[in-house]
């Protein structure tokens, strides 16, 4: 019998390497580009926290094995550097090649940007993804998502788990993926919906960041099959604003974190963050004016937005108020879920909102129905069967605050932040209507 | 055109109530549970921080449409009420009844524990989930998961999506959910493994908390077809002893935390939680002749442990060392993936750990293989063709560090450290082989 103790046995990089600048330190990464110039060869490590400048003169000790893709620990001196990108390099005393590559990788990983094609890029996906600046994608939407955490666990919203397999009694069959549950039919969640609802009488503010999965048939620029919601719920809210409020104060404060936490990645992008203090905020009618304002005419769809009718809306208020963000409501019943509580003054209307950021619609929120009675009757207008909703009524029936409450895809905030046309740009392994793989 | 300002909006407790003792306070919650006495009532608040107590006088504005499950806003005075659990009450002025429950809840949710049978509870898991006992369990899940991103962020981990709807391609078709995706045959992820080990390259630490999806025809207290898992994966890791200590150091940090932020939930459920600075490690053969000393008799299964034989392996840890964790190491090839480093010295056994905790496996990890030539050996002796394999493939193909990594299942955590029979218990909403509503 062995003991293992609370102890720190890994192998890791020093935890901030300005601080050692003039000391010898040791370094593990990959080894993601060599260049050899007259008499020595510069070599860009890749760390967690980014590329280190490492200069090898000829005949540095283990330098014969060295390749790109290599697995490496080297020791050598920290000095200063002004033209590194991190203001310092490491003057190499030996190289330890821990592991090397079996072949070239399918495309070139270590430029700038990828120059492959979206395909090549995607199928080649444990490749690509090391290239720098598909690293600092991921690495900024972490931080967004740790940003959110924060401001949430801040403002007393408990984390849940909701299950990702539901009965055939979830939001709508419509869009659903079917799966074969030990016989029967079940589905998987569209959304975290109704769960997160009958959670608000339990914890009064939750919150989940999961998978989301959507089966339709959409093949554009902007549509995933499965991505990553962040959806949140809360009671004793009776106005919508309160809730565009939360989500403004919330994605400012992730904004904040990020431009903190990666400057090194925003700068590989080259990516300003958009931020200012308040989001213009219009009306659905409002909003359709001001299209067909930007647009010179009319649309014909008078009940919702087009994907490009919510481009030339960005566009007008952008124009109008230097936003990129804008804020829109009372949307028509007839396009909004059964739970979508109904405008006091026009019940053809409903207390919701959508965020449109750089032309794209990255969340929708609203106040739900919160008693039983109107929630029953409600189902039943729009066709459904309450008995189908039993577990999820049981809240209402219990007795429910006002409440409500919103879903962000995670990958077109991520997307739309750092200026994507394309949604799988900010996904790690996007499932599309043609792909699933890798 | 409105503007929406970052302010905050929101009807919230005050964050510290016991500063406010001596002034006046308005709170917001549901009403748990009222006890009339002769000439006041006790009125139980049920907020975010646990039960507030309350106590209105005859007469009390707002009294008389007060019901259980209303859902209210109280104005009052603070004051020290030593006998109260949170050690002050509120004198009640003022009642707002906000909102009022259809019916009465299917089962009784506001006593101290629920006294409902399993089914009844899970049946009505909206109304089961209100009672304190249950919300005491997910609010110290919630720490727990909260302490263990704190741990992994600190140690430089970055959080990754990985995607639940998987190709053919994946871990192994047994045990595996069938979906149709577009017409083609796809599977839910039965874990992240093969993206968190692709990742590794990328960010060098990684770590995902996701939904996790088991099609075992198994129906027992130990067994959900939907869990949490928590998995993580590094570099530069070539001895399990680093992963095991690193385990420890997350859970004992994980567990501190859940001590300092729930303590008012921690007594509700009169639940110590178990801390040591060292846990006991055993080969899987030495495992086995503990078990057979324990029991009496040896085992025939020769190359895995049967359920009651890690309850018998944890009773004889227990007595030996009075640890209530035990990591086991060296487990059988035959029974370990196809992914599993096998071990220099043995090629029949592998570089692997589970760590046992009251009687249950909660962990599984180890060394994985990261030269390309020796993981498409191993796929071929254990009959598997590498070409299904080849996005997963391209990591080692392109160069991978040694590393390794764990997988923890939340539930379990949960309910061992809570002292449960059943994981269920531990899931909000559990998904069987016979249940998967609500």
């Amino acid at each position: 019998m062995e003991y293992i103790k609370k102890e720190n046995l890994l192998r890791e990089n020093p935890r901030e390497l300005k601080v050692s600048i003039g000391s010898k330190v040791t370094l593990w990464g990959m080894v993601y580009k060599i260049r050899h110039m007259s008499g020595f060869d510069f070599l860009l490590l890749q760390t967690e926290k980014g590329l280190v400048q490492c200069v090898c003169s000829q005949g540095t000790d283990g330098l014969e094995n060295l390749c790109e893709n290599a697995a490496v620990e080297i020791t050598g001196s920290l000095r200063e550097e002004k033209r590194s990108r991190m203001g310092f390099e490491v003057d190499v005393g030996r190289i330890n090649v821990i592991s090397v590559p079996f072949a070239e990788p399918p495309l070139v990983i270590n430029g700038k940007k990828l120059s492959a094609g979206q395909k090549t890029v995607l199928d080649n996906r444990a490749a690509s993804l090391r290239n720098e600046a598909q690293r600092a994608v991921f690495a900024i939407q972490s931080e967004t998502c740790f940003g959110i955490r924060q401001f949430l666990k801040g403002r007393g919203f408990t984390e849940i788990h909701t299950p990702k397999i539901v009965s055939g009694s979830a939001e709508s069959g419509a869009g659903m993926f079917e799966l074969d549950y030990f016989g029967k039919k079940a589905f998987l969640a569209q959304s975290p919906q109704l769960y997160k609802q009958m959670m608000v009488p339990v914890f009064g503010r939750v919150y989940e960041i999961g998978p989301v999965f959507r089966a339709e048939k959409h093949d554009t620029s902007r549509h995933l099959n499965e991505y990553t919601g962040i959806d949140l719920e809360l009671g004793f809210v009776t106005d919508i604003s309160q809730l565009m409020s939360l989500e403004w104060e919330m994605l400012s404060y992730a904004i904040e974190h990020v431009k903190s936490a990666c400057p090194q990645w925003l700068e590989v992008l080259k990516t300003e963050l958009p931020l200012t203090d308040t989001v213009p905020s219009v009306t659905f009618e409002e909003g359709k004016a001001l299209i067909a304002q930007e647009r010179g005419y009319a649309s014909k769809d008078k009940n919702d937005f087009e994907p490009d009718e919510e481009k030339a809306l960005c566009r007008a208020i952008k124009k109008q108020t230097g936003s990129d963000f804008v804020f829109v409501t009372r949307y028509k019943e007839s396009k909004r879920p059964f739970y979508a509580m109904d405008c006091a003054d026009d019940p053809s209307l409903t207390e919701s909102f959508d965020l449109l950021f750089r032309g794209m619609e990255i969340t929708t929120g609203g106040l739900r129905i919160h008693r039983y009675e109107e929630q029953v009757e409600k189902m039943r207008r729009k066709g459904l069967d309450p008995a189908d909703f039993e577990g999820y009524l049981t809240a209402h029936k219990c007795g429910m605050p006002p409440h409500g409450g919103m879903g962000i895809g995670l990958e077109r905030l991520t997307a739309c932040l750092l200026g994507f046309e394309n949604v799988r740009e900010a996904s790690l392994f996007p499932r599309d209507i043609t792909r699933f793989t890798p």
